[in-house]
């Protein structure tokens, strides 16, 4: 109901996947009459899509807190109630993300051996990962956990390869630290301390630690680091397009062949965003949660969504949990 | 004598300032027979130039450390000491930054009210900054200081907020706290604790809290962090050119136009690359001893080594010091 289209396009994709992805059952949760009328003129299978009625729903705007307080019915807070209740196995939301996080976080629990949860982001790199050799890598937390300890990264390790592995089809990922030099003793203690730690645990290709320049390369398919690095840095990925663009033009002002070859190129510009863009590539997994939790971006079209609803269905299909549980530390 | 190019790149630097920079006296510390043998082919002033020789150098691959212990008679040992000394009013360096820091650091007294020093780095940005609209930011710490306080975050952003007055022509720079968010709640404990503390700082232009997408934006003038968020910006920044380029040609593959504008663009590319080398520009400020300490890029050239010589001479001429101990909170 409250990502930045409104709810037609999150039933356009439940549509889309009754019909693509038969092993699918989606349960849309929401306001009835509003998903009943994009349903009545979508065409879809009526067996595979059951509907929910919440009736409100906190926007993009408001304060998660206060708003799933005001608001005991809203379409996040009876979501998340039915996943946990085993109504649904995954829940795929558009919505304000903090909101989708808190009213999870309320409801869920939390894997033992996890003592904070991590939203991870897929992005784009210059190195291919994987079986399908995908131009995108993983970086967790980017923004669940502010403050993160030793122990918290080495499980934001753990998580993030069992994703790589059972969603990104790559059966043996790399995964590294972020830090500020490739060096063991490099980096805040907490990072040091799990450096060590990563380092024994079995199962687990820890390649060290890697530096900002890594994370565009996409050195190794796993990074790891807090939330608050995780978010400036992914935040800051997000601004690059535009200002290369901009600086190339401030760069080439000079020369008329440039210019005319950025000027053949400005068509395309749209279209480099929009690989750039990682929000599109099926949501960013929350990992830590006895539930599978995929938070698409607000701006999702339904192909997205559709793809946040596949994603949504291998995790729980390769069981992710118990592959997250059996990597942890004994 | 340890900069990639070897002390030519430096003495021809000095030679350039002693033509171009009357007011300035360079004393060029290293090898007296590597410097004499450039001296003498290359015009320069010899009534501002002199030499005072040291026997040994610490190399890019040595363990700062290691090789201060090893090597008392350094270059970079005896220039700091001749700083430290009064000898001369500023220390500039292309060698080892590490080496380069830790020397200083045994030697160089911190300001009255500072307690940990800060990098800063110069990188370009989208918008224009300052009296003579530069399309560049300060930010710091980009690696000094690993684990920062609130209160050296606050000591940070007086320093940045000095220099960006005194060396960019920016006489009431905009200064920000790199977050997760921007509201004043936003972040690890020790980024809002200064955030309260930066807000009630008389005489500090104090923007709130800024986003990894303003960095490249430029939306203010000083953006303010510990040394190990800093570095991990700082190092993505430099890898982020090569990568969209990348991805550009990833994205263009297909189609012909797309990729005859890129083919014009090639020849642009290098340029860009420099453009967006923020360490070409007149190298970055250590900040927070009473020694001004302008650490140059390992690849510097003459160019590049004369204009940090001005810049320093312009922190010395403006006394970027008492500047920043007036900045302080009291």
């Amino acid at each position: 109901m409250g990502s930045d289209f409104g709810p037609a396009e999150l039933v356009r994709g439940a549509a889309d996947l009754s019909l693509e992805a038969p092993q699918i059952h989606a349960l849309v949760v929401g306001d009835r009459d509003a998903i009943g009328e994009t349903l009545q003129e979508t065409r879809h299978s009526g067996e595979r899509i059951s509907v929910y009625h919440a009736p409100s729903f906190v926007s993009m705007e408001e304060k998660p807190a206060e708003a799933l307080a005001l608001k005991p019915d809203s379409s996040i807070s009876v979501a998340a109630q039915l996943v946990a209740e085993g109504e649904a196995d995954a829940l795929v939301t558009a919505g304000n993300t903090g909101a989708a996080i808190l009213a999870c976080a309320r409801r869920f629990n939390l894997l033992p051996g996890v003592r904070r949860a991590a939203l991870a982001a897929v992005y784009p790199t210059r190195r291919s990962h994987g079986e399908k050799a995908d131009p995108f890598s993983l970086i967790l937390d980017v923004g669940a956990t502010v403050e993160a300890s030793a122990d918290d990264l080495v499980a934001f390790a753990v998580m993030g390869a069992a994703y790589a592995k059972v969603v990104s089809q790559n059966p043996n990922p790399t995964v590294a630290l972020l830090s500020n030099g490739t060096e063991a003793l490099k980096g805040p203690a907490c990072v040091v301390e799990a450096h060590q730690k990563l380092q024994n645990l079995p199962g687990l290709r820890f390649a060290g630690n890697v530096e900002g320049v890594d994370i565009p390369k996409g050195t190794v398919d796993v990074i790891v680091c807090d939330g608050f690095v995780g978010n400036v840095c992914l935040k800051m990925l997000e601004g690059v397009h535009d200002t290369v663009m901009e600086l190339a033009q401030y760069a080439y002002k000079s020369k008329l062949r440039w210019r005319a070859g950025l000027a053949m190129l400005s068509s395309g510009i749209r279209r480099l965003k929009e690989v750039t863009d990682w929000e599109q590539y099926g949501g960013a997994p929350v990992l830590g949660f006895d539930r599978i939790f995929i938070k698409a971006h607000g701006r999702s079209r339904a192909r997205a969504i559709a793809n946040a609803g596949k994603v949504a269905a291998k995790a729980v299909g390769a069981d992710l949990s118990r592959r997250i549980m059996e990597g942890l530390p004994r």
